[in-house]
């Protein structure tokens, strides 16, 4: 199996993940912890999902903080393959300097764009969207993947399908990006078969990607091709650059300037947005009955219960009558909750850095 | 406040306490921790509370395993008042033991034997029942203390009033000791008025109780007596003494020869059973909203949780949207349980036990 052809991917590694604390923590997020037990991050594997594509070109961009724990995570990486942030300026920033250095790099490249803390679970179904979706970006298409929706979701924003694109089956045009909407609309979309889930994967040729972003914020693009021309000038032009997210500054509006399309597509994503859908990811993956285990089971005594168990402190955890309940056990601190209570779990985060334990966070 | 004369404090200590794993355990049980967050075990405390009644009369009845912790808890006790049993034999030979060693102590002594790992509220509410009650064994009755029902608890035995004892106003015969009913049986039992709980609270002279005991069970009385004539022949009569409590012994036969009184008490008393005892007596003691906390407060972050939080192992505690919640945290153990199903915690202990993880019960 060879590579795609001048294929790069791009992995944004960025993200607190509160929702997952205390086993995301601010000084080892989500994206650099294993939280589905298979010896390998989620930027591990995000990168082992896109190798057979990629081979070796990669841009992973990351905050100064976490840049020594990426490059020892990824360790095949070049050590240039590897951009850090000099402060968080949120996606467009990080993606479009990425698209600036690929731009003269590689004037055949076809970037790809993936979050670095989500899970897949057929990786080949993915590697398949990629490469319809990159036959179509090279047509100077912004091209996203489209998440067949589960169920109707009010946690993630919607792809609205347009006509099918000439030439290309099973490829369609976008109508718009529609924002998180509340379950009842949600469950009408997803009625409609015309929408899909927006997870944020784009594929595209970078210089497509700054001349779109240039249409509508022609300083943001000047300034990140000046950056690419002198890396030198990265501290003096990067804090001036707007935190806004690339759905908002390109997306949103290339879209209705019919400029995007989308690859409806079906391999079993979620951005583990919380321990409630860990325990789902890790559910599908086989768990038999009782409490499913995230770790080592010698260290769970499980009595009558059912949700989600995390043994990490080498401590026993006992667990007696409790359906749905999430156990987190950490050497510094312990979570308890129950699946339908876990997005609140930033609340406690939230509580410590306010009163002075930011330590634990 | 002059003690009691002649009143002599008997403390059996023993019992696991294995619904209260993992606070509790076999090398350090119930009875030898603070449960309830006053600096003071449950030891002490029952100490503490028969003091001003007994001075410095006091024996300890215990096993071989505890003895030194319970010299060490009691240090002004002299040490031959706390005894070590070669074995464990049940109530009857422990209190009996008691007994025999002060039959020939002291001819005039009124002994009272109170469990160890008890919880009392109102200590001079308790005293003056005691008082009341070793007024009436010097007469040689036995005399138990019969506890006010709160709700119709199917977890204790009952014990059936029978008339007032004449010159002892408010004092009661016993017609009958009921084992432990059933909820709908307590619930009528409480309606009569006729029924207070059996909390195993006996005041009764040494001499009457090994002669009750000898009339039902003659070699029992024989050997204890023996024993405390010649305490070198403890190691080869102990092992053979019947393992029965000194209910069934004594206490039932007694009353059924209408040799058993009962004074009617009301002084808040709990057997701390289980977390859901426990989190009864600690809400009862003044928490305040949301989970109730035996140990460091900072130590337990709640987000709209009740229940009990029992931080032991100095890490951080977060509870998130969980009602009646049991979460106890020691540093080799975690148990997450409910209120409702906390007397399930016993089929830990065994799993580990079975499990060839006896270390940590």
């Amino acid at each position: 199996m060879s590579t795609l052809d001048g294929f790069w991917a791009v992995i944004p590694a960025g993200g607190a993940g509160t929702r997952l604390w205390p086993l995301s923590r601010s000084a080892s997020p989500k994206f650099l912890r294993d939280l589905t037990g298979t010896g390998r991050s989620l930027l591990q594997q995000t990168h082992d999902r896109l190798a057979p594509l990629a081979g070796d070109r990669f841009l992973v961009v990351t905050g100064r903080a976490h840049r020594a724990a990426v490059t020892g995570q990824l360790d095949r990486l070049a050590d240039d393959a590897v951009l850090a942030e000099p402060s968080a300026r949120d996606s467009m920033a990080a993606i479009g300097l990425a698209a600036a250095l690929l731009e003269r790099r590689d004037p055949d490249a076809v970037m790809g764009s993936f979050a670095a803390d989500h899970v897949i679970t057929d990786a080949e179904g993915f590697r398949e969207c990629v490469r319809a979706g990159v036959a179509v970006a090279r047509e100077d298409w912004l091209v996203t993947l489209g998440i067949e929706p589960t169920f109707p979701s009010s946690a993630f924003g919607y792809i609205h399908l347009g006509d099918e694109l000439p030439g290309h089956p099973g490829v369609h045009g976008v109508r718009e990006f529609v924002e998180k909407p509340s379950s009842g609309v949600a469950a009408e979309y997803v009625a409609t078969g015309r929408y899909r889930w927006n997870a944020g994967m784009f594929l595209v040729r970078p210089t497509v990607l700054l001349d779109l972003l240039g249409t509508w914020h022609a300083d943001f693009a000047e300034r990140l091709r000046a950056i690419a021309a002198e890396p030198a000038r990265l501290e003096e032009l990067w804090p001036d650059l707007p935190r806004i997210a690339l759905d908002h500054a390109v997306a949103e509006p290339a879209a209705a300037a019919g400029r995007v399309a989308t690859v409806p597509s079906d391999f079993g994503w979620d951005d583990v947005g919380d321990f409630d859908s860990l325990a789902t990811i890790l559910e599908a993956a086989g768990a038999a009955g009782g409490a499913t285990v995230l770790g080592d089971p010698s260290l769970v005594e499980g009595v009558d219960s059912t949700g989600l168990v995390v043994p990490r402190s080498g401590r026993l955890v006992a667990v007696v009558g409790l359906d749905d309940a999430v156990v987190v056990d950490t050497p510094d601190a312990l979570l308890v909750t129950t699946r339908a209570r876990a997005q609140e779990v930033k609340a406690v985060v939230e509580a410590l850095k306010q009163s002075g334990r930011a330590d634990l966070t």
